[in-house]
């Protein structure tokens, strides 16, 4: 049985299900949800915990909240980002109020990134990207990190009730600085319950499932005192990077696209990227591609391609050997294109946007 | 060797020099301070580290800051706690600019105080009776922990510089609101140099040096961001219980006087302390008091009469036999009164002051 999951490493879990079994993570259940977005529809969102009640909020017109980090080291993301804002958009639809909290805190102290310049790449960069993506700016409430004493009150306060070898039983290592993040993060988690006592659901990959499992450890602990709601999570997949090795790596900038990125790096990235072409034409044409290994397959699938009759009819082509890798490349860099100028576009519009729920304290 | 000081233990020490040796605390050198303040002659204050510093700084005009840090978990403090607010009025006095943190934060989250009576009390008990005790407000910078963001910033970036094992030398445990309280605290000594770098002096008793270590720790690993000036610390023994036993314990109440007190509790005390008298009349006469053992004596001595000459006299009386233990009694319950008196009237002096030097952030 695996130990521990470790939300620091970068490596890429190759088996979910022993993971999901080891940590009592539960399957993601489609039929408890309504108008399944492309990545639950796809199977890329997999698991979480305690979805039922998150169900039930929707179903019922119940309060919920959803509730995310924005990490602004860089005016860029990748898109496991944009994975994480399809999802938190998809709770926003349906009912969910919404809480982005900046991680301007985590970015200066942890990163290195002076806290100015951390706060000037949230309100240039990440909270209009966000919107760009899909979120309503009137329906989400942003905050700054460092800016909510409730939060490192919180975090303060939960530090006293877990000890070090729960916290090791948890993270697998405990040094300083990871501790007081992922207080930080707990105290961020729960904070929206501070008004209202209310279920609130966590997008994030698995990776992250030890956070989850200390704010419900934390809750737990604290039930006198505060009767906070267990937090939910959903989890979904990352992308494989591009050259078909874990998950994608800085330290390979070809492993990976970003947010935003110009289209002739996008194109290069794509023309190199592994495929499940066949070795010759022959052979691709007899057996079709093999898109299980397929990343430009992967990034159609996951990211490019939003109508299902559409990815059906590539995947057929493909795997039927009609549909070439170079072609499926070409189709992937056209699709890519057009999603980056979409995005520069989104992004510039949402910049002009002036009424943003900012909590300011 | 000991290993390790514990400042959250209640143990006394008995063994003041082994202590230093081991971990390599200075002598306190009253020649090398101006003016000495009671505790100073008396020997009560003993050790510190880089004293030298502050004394150049005495001597030289130099600026430097004295630091130290309320913890408002009800409205009384102890005798212990005065003479801190004597030393940080010694450097007062002696061109220190002063600065006094209200550890709201870790009075909310450690001890299940409510944020906004920790801060009532604060503002209604603490601060005034630091100016009863002498502080000059119009000298002294005040500020509360929780609205400290640089401070929680500084401790955040600190704890990414220590690793587990590190603490865990400098403490001998490491739990996580230990570490988080500890870091904080390190935030708090080092804040005051952020806007200039220069010495500073912290003025505790020897159970809290571990936290000047991790700070000096601290100072030598973020040397080439920060720069930081090694804050100096000075160092007083505890006074011990009335009754003889260890450090004074909230569980045995009988063993300590708090500011304010009932002078009929004072009285109460000070009749059931421990005397170095000797069984019977004619051996008290013969022998003298054993003033070593006499807790009423040291109550004199530490808290309640400031001339030295006056000291002297009852000092050779009391162990040449002429003076009674009773007598001794008597005259510390009348000391104490005049005490507890003037601290009224300067504490409610102190409270319709309005012109604080409160940093609100």
């Amino acid at each position: 049985m695996a130990k521990h999951i470790d939300p620091y490493s970068s490596e890429l879990f190759s088996d979910y299900s022993k993971i999901m079994k080891d940590f009592g993570i539960e399957h993601f259940q489609s039929e408890m949800f309504p108008d399944l977005n492309r990545l639950m529809r796809r199977g890329v969102v997999f698991g979480g915990r305690d979805l039922k009640r998150i169900s039930e909020c929707i179903l019922d017109k119940k309060p919920y909240y959803v509730l995310s980090g924005i990490m602004p080291t860089a005016q860029k993301i990748h898109l496991g980002t944009k994975m994480v804002v399809e999802q938190i958009r998809y709770f926003q639809e349906h009912g969910a109020e919404t809480y982005i909290l900046v991680a301007d805190m985590e970015a200066a102290a942890a990163r290195g990134i002076d806290l100015t310049d951390a706060r000037k790449n949230a309100l240039d960069f990440h909270i209009p990207a966000y919107i760009a993506l899909g979120l309503d700016p009137k329906k989400t409430t942003f905050y700054f990190q460092s800016d909510n004493r409730e939060v490192l009150m919180l975090a303060y306060e939960f530090a006293q009730k877990i000890t070090l070898n729960e916290f090791k039983a948890v993270y697998g290592s405990a040094d300083p600085g990871r501790i007081l993040s992922a207080l930080t993060q707990v105290g961020d988690i729960l904070f929206p319950q501070l008004k209202k006592r209310m279920p609130g659901i966590i997008p994030v990959g698995i990776d992250q499932d030890p956070h989850i499992r200390l704010t419900r450890d934390v809750v737990a602990r604290t039930k006198s005192k505060y009767g906070f709601v267990p937090p939910s999570s959903i989890y979904h997949r990352y992308m494989p990077s591009l050259d078909g090795k874990q998950k994608m790596s800085k330290s390979r900038p070809d492993s990976f696209i970003e947010l935003p990125e110009e289209i002739k790096s996008v194109e290069k990235k794509i023309k190199k990227a592994i495929t499940g072409g066949r070795d010759t034409l022959q052979e691709h044409r007899r057996l079709g591609a093999d898109i299980e290994k397929d990343m430009v397959y992967e990034l159609l699938k996951i990211h490019l391609i939003e109508d299902d009759a559409e990815l059906r009819a590539i995947t057929e082509d493909y795997t039927a050997g009609r549909l070439l890798s170079g072609e499926v490349k070409q189709l992937a860099i056209q699709k890519a294109s057009e999603f980056m100028r979409h995005f520069e576009n989104k992004i510039n519009e949402a910049r002009k946007q002036k009424d943003l729920k900012f909590i300011r304290f």
